[in-house]
Parts: C-alpha cells; sequence; structure tokens
C-alpha cells in the first residue's frame, strides 16, 4: 500500500532567449521555463526503484516562480494519499482539487492556477503510468469506455456534449483500438516541425533548417509571422519555393493582431497556400476567431495552446471558430481535462493537432495524441502534432520521432522525468548556471 | 517632482466565513480577503502628508498569498518612476505592464497575474487621484474626449469598438456632463442590496434585513440561489411577498449549474416574477449564457464579476449574452480596462450594474458606476450598482449610501485606503487575529 510521503517543485529556467529559439512576434525573449513537480513515494517501481511521479508545465521565464508557489499549494493536499486508492480514481483525483472554493476565486481554471494544477496532475498521470508499468497513452486506451469517460472532466460540457454521447464516441472507438495501436507501433504518429520557422532567423537559417528537417521525414513545415508584412512575404515566398508546390506551409501569428488587421495580413499572404494561420489575435475573442476564418477561408484558423480550459474550447468548437484544435498539455488541467477536449473535437469533427515544443510539451502531448488516435477520434488522417527538437536532452526518456513521426516507445509514464543534473543547473535562480551568469 | 520610492503588499484576511457572511451555492465558506499594495512616494499631499497610492484587488481567502507575490513583482516596476510624467500618462503606465512577454504567458490578461495587476494599478489610480485632489471618477470625468480616450484599454476591441467609435461615445456625453454631475451631488447613484440574500441565512434572517434594508431605502433585493430547488422556491416566494409585486427581485447561482439545470431550475422560479438570473454557469461560457437567456426571458442574464477581462465582455456583449454588464473593479486591470468596459457596453446598450462587496469593491465600483453615467452612458435609468454594508469599517474613507444610493463623497483618489490598525490585526498569517487563532 504506497503512499506519496511528500514533493518537490523546482523552478527550472533555460536561457533559450540567448539563441533567440523559440523567437515570435509577441514572444521576442522567452526563457524555456518548467514548474516541475516531483511526488515523492514509500513504493517501488517494477524495477526497484522508488516509485516516483513527474509532472511540468510550461513556461517563457519570468514568473515561473509564482507558479511554482501555486504549485506547491496544491501538490501538499496529495501528500498522505494511498496512491493505488489516487490512480485507481483519477478522476475523482482530479476534482478533488475542484473542492477548493476559495482557491477557484483566483480563476476559476485558468491562469497561473490552472497552470499549477497541470504540472501537479500531470505528476498524478506520471505516477499512474508507471505504478501500472505503461505508457499512459497506453493505460487510458486500454481502459473501458465506462471507465475512461470518467476520467474525462465534463463539467459544463453537457449542453453540447452530454455523458452519454461522450461514452458512445468512446464506445464507438472501442472495437478497433488494437487496430490502431498495431498501426501506430508500426508507422508511428504524424509530426511537423516548427525548427526553421522561427521570428529570429535569418533567412539562410530557416533555408538551412527546411531542408534538415526534410531529410528527417518532416513534410509540413510552419513559419513565425506577425513583426513586417513585407518580411513576412518574403519568408514565405521563400519557403514555399523551398518545399515545392504541394507540401503544406503554415503561419502562426501569436496574437499580435486584432481583428482587421489579421484578416488584412493573412489576405496578402494568402497567395502561399497556406494550410493554416494560428492564433491571429487574442485567445479569449472567440467570435473574433469565427470573423477571421470566415475572411480568409480556405486558409484555416489553428488555436489552443492559449485557450485556457475545455469551456472556452466548447466554444470554440461550438462556434465554428477552429478548424485546428491545439491543446496544450501544460495549459489544459493535465489528461483529465484534455480527453474532454478530444472528445468535444471528435463531436464537432475538428481534428486535433496539439500545441508542443517549449519544455517537455512533446514529451507529453505524443500521449494525447496517441489517446485521441486509438481511443477517441480513430483517425490521423488531418492530424499533425507539432515537434521542436529543443531540449530533449535534458529529459531522461524523451520522445522519439523518426521519419517525421513520433514513435512508441513503451516507457511507462509520462515522459516527464529530467534529469537530476539539469535540475541542478537550470534552478533558478540558485542553479549553476543562474549563479554563474551573477558572477 | 516627486518619485515612488517603494511599496508594500499586505495580505489581508478577514474571517467572514464565521458568520456566513458571503455564503452562496459556489463559496461556502470565503474569508473575504485583500491583496493591498501601498506605494510611496518622497511627496506631500494637500494636507501636507506623504503622498501615497492604495490599490486593492478582492479575493476569498486561501491563494490571496500567491496574489500577493504577483503583485510585489509588478509593483516593483513602478518603484523610481516620477508620480507626476506616470499620472499623466496612466494609458501608457498601464500598457507598460503588458510590455513583459514572459509574464504575459501566465494569463494572457487573466488569473493570478491580472488581479494583481489590477491591485497595483489601482493604486496608482488612487495615487493619481490623490495628486489631484479628486476622486479618480472626477479626475477622469473632467478629462476631454480625446485624453480621456486614450485612458481606455482598446486593444484586440477594433473589429465592434474602433478608437473613433469610442471617441464618439465620449464626445457625444461631454457637453452633458455638468448637468449629470449636480444630478449626481444632489440624488446619488442607484443601489442596490445582497444584505439579505446570502444562502446561510435562515427565513427570519432574509426577512429581517429586507426590512431594515427598505427603511434604508433599498428597493431591490437580491437572493443566493442552487443549494437546494425548494430551498430556492419557499426563499423567493417569502421574498417576493415580504417586499410585495411591485419591486425589483433578483437570483444569483454562483455558476453552479450547467446550460440545462440553469434552464429548468429559472423556469422553476420564473413564477416570482425575477429581474436578472446572475452567474447562472460557468463565467466563461458564452455560448451558454445566451442559451439560458434565450430560454428564460423576459428574465434577464447577469454576469461579470468573474469576466477576466475586456475581449470577454466583448463576447458577452456581442454575442447577446449579458442583459446586465457587472463589470469587477478587482477582477479587471483598473480603470483603463473598465473605461473599455464601459464604452463596449454603451456602444451595445447594456445597462452597467457593477459587482460589489467584498473588500473594498463597493469603494471602487461607484467610481466606475459615476464615470459611466457622467461620461460614457449618460444614463443611470436601468442601471443599479451593488453594495453590500460588510467591511466598510476598516476603511479610511469608507463609500457613503444614503436613501438607496451612493452618495458623492468629494474624497480624493479611490476611496482605497485601509486603517493601518485593520492591515496590522488582519494580515495573514502574523496579524494579531490570525496569530491568535493559532493559540
Amino acid at each position: 500500500m504506497p503512499t506519496i510521503t511528500s514533493f518537490e517543485v523546482a523552478d527550472v529556467r533555460f536561457p533559450t532567449s540567448l539563441q533567440a529559439d523559440g523567437s515570435d512576434a509577441m514572444n521576442k525573449d522567452g526563457d524555456y521555463s518548467a514548474t516541475y513537480v516531483t511526488l515523492h513515494t514509500d513504493g517501488t517501481d517494477a524495477a526497484g526503484k522508488e516509485l516516483r511521479g513527474y509532472g511540468i508545465t510550461f513556461t517563457i521565464g519570468r514568473g515561473n516562480d509564482i507558479v511554482c508557489m501555486a504549485a506547491r499549494e496544491l501538490a501538499q493536499r496529495l501528500v498522505g494519499r494511498d496512491v493505488n486508492a489516487m490512480v485507481n480514481d483519477m478522476g475523482g483525483t482530479y476534482l478533488s482539487f475542484s473542492e477548493d472554493s476559495q482557491m477557484r476565486w483566483l480563476g476559476p481554471e485558468k491562469g497561473v492556477v490552472h497552470l499549477a494544477l497541470s504540472a501537479v496532475m500531470n505528476a498524478a498521470w506520471d505516477l499512474a503510468g508507471r505504478l501500472a508499468g505503461k505508457p499512459v497513452w497506453r493505460l487510458l486506451a486500454e481502459m473501458p469506455p465506462e471507465q475512461l469517460v470518467d476520467i474525462a472532466d465534463l463539467r459544463y460540457l453537457s449542453d453540447v456534449l452530454p455523458r452519454e454521447r461522450a461514452l458512445e464516441i468512446l464506445q464507438d472507438a472501442a472495437p478497433t483500438r488494437g487496430e490502431r495501436i498495431a498501426q501506430l507501433e508500426a508507422q508511428g504518429y504524424p509530426a511537423y516541425t516548427t525548427a526553421a520557422g522561427w521570428l529570429g532567423y535569418s533567412d539562410e537559417k530557416m533555408v538551412r533548417i527546411i531542408g534538415e528537417q526534410e531529410k528527417l521525414g518532416f513534410t509540413a513545415v510552419k513559419l513565425k509571422v506577425g513583426g513586417s508584412i513585407d518580411d513576412d512575404i518574403r519568408r514565405c515566398r521563400l519557403a514555399r519555393e523551398t518545399i515545392g508546390p504541394d507540401r503544406p506551409l503554415m503561419i502562426d501569428a501569436n496574437q499580435v493582431w486584432d481583428v482587421p488587421t489579421a484578416i488584412d495580413w493573412v489576405g496578402h499572404l494568402a497567395q502561399f497556400d497556406l494550410k493554416w494561420i494560428e492564433e491571429p489575435t487574442s485567445p479569449d475573442d472567440i467570435l473574433g476567431h469565427k470573423k477571421i476564418r470566415d475572411a480568409v477561408a480556405p486558409i484555416g484558423v489553428a488555436t489552443g495552446e492559449h485557450c485556457h480550459n475545455r469551456v472556452m474550447f466548447k466554444q470554440f468548437l461550438e462556434s465554428g471558430a477552429m478548424d485546428y484544435c491545439q491543446v496544450d498539455a501544460g495549459r489544459l488541467a493535465s489528461l483529465n481535462e484534455i480527453l474532454a477536449v478530444l472528445l468535444l473535437a471528435k463531436h464537432f469533427d475538428v481534428p486535433v493537432c496539439p500545441h508542443a515544443g517549449g519544455v517537455g510539451l512533446c514529451e507529453m502531448v505524443h500521449h494525447a495524441s496517441m489517446l485521441d488516435y486509438v481511443a477517441v477520434s480513430g483517425s490521423w488522417d488531418r492530424n499533425i502534432t507539432e515537434y521542436v527538437d529543443n531540449l530533449h536532452e535534458h529529459f531522461v526518456n524523451p520522445v522519439k520521432v523518426a521519419n517525421g513521426r513520433y514513435q512508441v516507445t513503451g516507457d511507462p509514464g509520462y515522459n516527464t522525468e529530467m534529469f537530476t543534473e539539469s535540475i541542478a543547473e537550470f534552478s533558478f535562480p540558485d542553479g549553476t548556471y543562474w549563479a554563474g551568469t551573477r558572477n
């Protein structure tokens, strides 16, 4: 009967702003960071080591300390819990955090507290996978539909997705799960790369990286836009010439435009046959996204990395404002809320193309995509999951990508464990790296 | 040339959960709390005392420490600023906080960081009013429209409210401002009370308080609902019998229902001739509020106290989901964002009826309502601002209510200064009250 005995929360920050990795029109100088939660237990895993759970939410620097503080307040509530009871009722574990009406006032279900809940529940999911000796996508994808539906946070969704409809979706996919697991194991899950497209990169660097990525099997290319229209026209033309007429080209504005500007700006870039415009405006502007979508079609509108909870996804999906559903494993409050959004997206027939990159997002979202394929949507024809080859070296079990696709690894848990050496070096402000910058 | 020299942030919590004051279906045990920011300067006010600014955001207990931490990170940025330069460009002062793209990731513009920005900017506004020797509503209402429009945060609103339209609204109201200021000074601004309606109160206590409030001139009554339908029917019947057929009766569910439940539940209470149903469901569910509104009309839908920024208000107003616009002076990021919402509400012809109560909200929102009447909507025919007679004794210049209306006080600033004795007693966890509870 193992018990959760203690926890740690580390404020980990990587100095990515030095290389302009991750630079875009809104986020010019992000230091990719993680609120990193470790749950300790008095149990042992299959290898005879201490059973633990590791969870992450992603931020881009300043303020990560605030998320860490919130994560400590939440993680404390898991101390003393029986591990088996917790993992056997992950729906109830998740809901137990919502019982605190005082903390709820700070959102509800958005901002710092929700990011912190994501980190804590991600650690609980990692622990659940390790205890079962399975990747979390498989742990979930092997549950009977009647059990799986109770994992999903369906609160406030019943007007469009009653529990019976959610269950029906899962039941429809259940008989053919095995076929899709076999396909996943043989082929991996479709991915695309943002590696070439950061706004801080020169044209030469962009073209070079597109070529490198093509050799790795990535056929789709995404560019950051929104700094200057002349630059964007030049860069889109260059990228389209480099990849040829048939491969997908996407653009991402990271929220810098208002609605009229988005429509005008994308209009100037439409000549380059774009698959989607990502985050054209405020992530809260559902009706604005719908206006943009109607104006720029057949270019699709993609958004979701800043969509703060399942109720917001319900707005975007029901109103037809979102063509590509970019769930984020650190923004939504763990797989409980992600599963609800996967179900909503299936119900509204919108493909899920998760946001990744950052710190650990690729590691986590490939579980969401595999779960979606096997147990929810049953399709990958329109789906591609983001991949960025950055900071994976800090992970004990990083994702594996080959032929432009996320591969099934079989690692138990959520792939969220980082090396203790990385934590020691990049903890802020007292890790060896940051302490060194003050000398 | 006074300068901002330092700041303090206090975590102030009042043990209101002991009396069930403030109890509702979602928030059963709130300890009304304030993130309380003090800006110090090396200048003096008209009375020869140190010129300071005091700002508040309201929470209900646990987690207030997290908001305080975020407020410290933001307030630090004002230290060293020239006071005159700051108050002469409050639009620019406000926008300077949005330049931090790293912190932006934690929202954007929602949750803990946005609450903290509200507290810090509320302190800046209090300072601006004190420096001018005027209440902040009057400081703003006396600005030329061309200056006032630049106070408003109009980012992401241009598709429905271009700057020219916002300016037009302010210009239309400008010639008759003086008449309305005179009316305000003579009559005060219409208010209603929630004093009788807390869910934790007995029937007898509710009826007694309705009677007491009537003697104070309050004609409208609001009841908390959503615990049990039988209780709600009994309490609404009793309240309606007590106030008679002509006075307004409102109900407030504090987000406890999903959409189908809200429609069904309100249907059972419609017989009591309700003016509005407040917060029937998730504050993020714009389309859900619209469905409820369409189903329960002519009962109006009121929401806004958890509406986290002006972009969300744009959704509610443009989609016709909101009949009464309940801006909150601690949820929105100060008068810069409130003014934008006042302009939106005027554009869509929806009355503004601010949320109040809590700690200091009445003190702040009466400025918003007076500004709206004088300089924006120019009307108070459909407006009533919430009033709760609770915790005002901790304020140096509390609001004054007479004949059921907020009175013009003339106090310079934002009425946000609390007594140092109150801070010393109720600071958490080391104030004398809280230290005493641990003995």
